[in-house]
């Protein structure tokens, strides 16, 4: 009878494709409503286009399109003006989930997964059963073109067409092309404001619109691009035991000593051989045929080797200037701060924090308004559960005369914008909406926000001061009449000089504290 | 030189496997912090034990033990009486993420992804780099012993040793036995915790825990199992365009009617070539036949059907009596109400919602207690992003004469439990922590808790009446002798006669109220 029971369910059993997992799983890619489905598939086409431009060190042009086309279905066309890709991994770029070029590169990159773009195409044919439209040059030769949908069963390509086009000018870039159900709105959580942020955060990049409300462009503030980040080894300090196995069987390295120095990032020979020292392994072990005990003590002499903190130019932070202009241009503050850490490391991979805080001027006086970003790119949706706002709940900010409802965020005129940059960004899910909490992203977030809130400080209190002073100026002025009418009768001078006179002292007073 | 960096972007470009996305990942799965780590390898290993116990009718009997092996690190084992698992499919159950029985069954099921047990593997493997030993028999035969890893490149089941054991009781069940790097915490989030509210919502079962702290066992309430739930059929109103298309692709049927009746459920011939002439479409065409506009009108015409709402024997609700006693038995309330609403429906996936609330007594004065579940298993983490929270801090608590900040949890003595069943539960991560904000979802919850509400307000106010007449009471005791010596005054008898003639009347007068 139990047997009968085990029997059923093993009848039951089999594998589905990851592709399969994520169409059954949409929302975890983003896909939960018609809105954020919609959003999502823009920003996973934006996000692309951005990344490989800045790859490729070409101030990006970005053409987005949604149009409308009845029945809650949307046309979306996004062109860029980057290296695109070639011709014979357009299939897989775009077709095949896990599939992608940032897996094995340790450096700052916007797309992580390998299933940003293949989550939209999945989510296309689910909803529409239309293909995506890829267009996509180098530069060189002609243009192709390819009709594409997702073997969801097998998670491979399916190529439904693939044409080619002339190409005179020698035009790179890509253009991709969806048609998917979703629902369209221009406030909140909205496709024109993710743009506005991205633009905000990108400060190099011009983005184009056109969407139901008409074309809004969204001019580049310069032209000079950052350099790209490089990409890094990992750090002895951030593998873990199974990952260190793996290395050791998959290295084309014959020596222990030489797989340390060449696989490694922070790692010279000195420090190599010091470290078969301590794990008591001969430096020319062949990194194959150690055992299970020998790989923990080599982990375990790894973790306590005294390495310096790996290189830091895998990172682009923003930079304390256009973090300020980006915020003035978007809310309008009367006073703008901002602060870049230096880089810090969590588990051996190095990450930075950037704050740019405002105050003032056209800021709504009730609630803050938090703007986070990873890796350059917009985070809209689950705040709640973002370690960003954990670190502005906690931080005090009635330090910075600020008030602050207590666990709560700080109140108003405020606007607290954080970039969080890093060669891996610990997101709570694939949908890549909000970072999880570690102890160290968090505390260096704080540590940002409390820098911040000292260069603010003196501001707010400068302004808190004006408005007493202001109120006190006010409140003289309405009793000067009747000062001047008892002076006169003190002193017998007339009544109108006296007030002349009270009125030019208080001018001046107020030159000399200007 | 744009072609130079497709090319580079390319040579980058290659596929990983689901184990080793979720390997780099595996705080999606719930293991992003050491104690985090610990509860949930043993909450994998649990949620699987009762599951197939459940499935084979078998009151659980499990035994856990979380044994400290020194340096962080943990050996875990889990073993159960369930029915086992068949001998050739245990590498798979075990050793290859995204392999499981329930992909295909629509029906309440504690383990949806065939990711959870697998994710322990991985975890296990990576800090410690042991296999996983797994014992099972499903009564018949030897006993199989496996010791597994998996195949991170390829995700596919590695066995490092298999062997059997003579099994002349016939045994039945399955043993799995673990080594990973952890952190063991007693209260809060901890292990004691998880099992305790495992066995208050499973209280069919006993949960036999050896810990750190030595011995616990959670007795059950009841011998009696509820039956199993059903699988069903997917609902019409609940299929999506291309999830269509591909059954229609993958089907054995000949006919457009036959698919439909075979396929869905509620669809009787009648509804199928009604469905087919809204579609225009001939009751015997070739499901595989369809164009992509015929199927387009097939959708419209099957969402537009009118057809009977899910059966919902694939439901398994706790009911209201158990509910009330596994509270009184968790917090010790001096007063509690249960409510389980009949079965709802979103996108066809029929779904129950089943609140308990208890009141005073032991809970603490100050906050609001909640305990959330899903398909009887305890969510832990990601309160704040859960629907049932905020379901929870919609309801207006106010109208019961429960007092509540603006926009928060209500205030205590509450203790407020959520437990949420369905075929497909919308969790926002992997990690299954918290399930995303589906609007019917939160207005079912919000439903739910407005009827427990009403029915404890009554009790609520009462006890807010009694604590008036008590405080009234205590008043006029206070001031009685004052009044004694007055009423003496007045009519000249003597005080202590008065006074208790006014004690006995205080006396009386609570009677009647009582």
């Amino acid at each position: 009878m139990k047997g009968e029971v085990a029997k059923e369910i093993a009848k039951d059993m089999r594998e589905i494709s990851v592709a399969e997992f994520f169409e059954r799983n949409k929302h975890f890619l983003g896909y939960e409503n018609p809105t954020k489905s919609l959003l999502t598939v823009v920003k996973e086409a934006v996000d692309n286009a951005i990344e490989f431009c800045c790859e490729a060190m070409i101030p990006p042009e970005i053409k987005v399109k949604v149009k409308p086309l009845g029945d809650n279905r949307f046309r979306i066309v996004v062109e860029d003006n980057g290296p695109g890709v070639v011709e014979e991994k357009i299939p897989y770029a775009f077709g095949k989930v896990l599939y992608g070029s940032r897996f094995h590169v340790l450096k700052q990159s916007r797309s992580l997964f390998g299933i940003g773009i293949k989550g939209a195409c999945l989510y296309a044919q689910l909803t529409t059963g239309k293909p995506i439209k890829v267009e996509s040059s180098t530069g060189k030769g002609r243009i192709h073109v390819y009709e594409l949908m997702i073997d969801v069963t097998r998670n491979e390509p399916k190529i439904i067409s693939h044409t080619t086009k002339e190409n005179p000018g020698g035009k790179h870039g890509t253009k991709v092309e969806l048609v998917v159900e979703g629902r369209y709105v221009s406030a909140g959580h909205s496709i024109p404001n993710y743009l506005k942020q991205t633009a905000m955060i990108n400060p190099y990049a011009k983005i184009i619109f056109e969407g139901p409300d008409g074309k809004t462009v969204f001019e580049r503030v310069t032209e000079e691009m950052p350099p790209p980040p490089k990409r890094i080894k990992p750090h002895p300090h951030g593998v873990e035991l199974g990952v260190l196995r793996r290395m050791l069987f998959l290295t084309r390295e014959r020596s222990l000593v030489s797989f340390l120095t060449k696989e490694f990032c922070r790692v010279g020979k000195t420090t190599a051989e010091r470290v078969c020292r301590q794990a008591r392994l001969p430096p020319s072990a062949k990194p194959q045929e150690l055992s299970l005990t020998e790989i923990e003590r080599l982990y375990r002499a790894l973790q306590r080797a005294k390495v310096k903190a790996p290189p830091t130019d895998c990172l682009s932070p923003i930079g304390e200037k256009l973090l300020i202009e980006g915020l003035k241009k978007e809310v309008k503050p009367e006073f703008a701060v901002a602060v870049t850490r230096p880089p810090a490391v969590y588990r051996g991979i190095p990450f930075q924090v950037e704050v740019a805080v405002g105050y003032g001027g056209e800021l709504p006086q009730e609630n803050c308004l938090l703007f986070r970003f990873a890796n350059k790119v917009p985070l809209f949706y689950h705040q709640g559960d973002c370690v960003i706002t954990q670190a502005v709940k906690e931080v005090d900010w009635t330090r910075y005369g600020i008030s602050q409802p207590k666990g709560q965020l700080p109140a108003g005129p405020l606007a607290i914008l954080v970039h969080f940059a890093s060669v891996w960004v610990p997101f709570t899910s694939e949908g890549k909406q909000a970072i999880a909490g570690y102890p160290e992203v968090l505390k260096e977030i704080k540590l940002a926000l409390q820098e911040a809130g000292r260069k603010i400080k003196r501001y707010v209190r400068k302004k808190e001061r004006m408005r007493e002073m202001l109120m006190r100026k006010r409140m003289f002025e309405r009793y000067l009449p009747v000062v001047a009418e008892s002076l006169e009768t003190l002193t017998g001078k007339g009544k109108e000089e006296i007030l002349k006179k009270l009125e030019e002292m208080i001018r001046s007073r107020e030159g000399e504290r200007k």
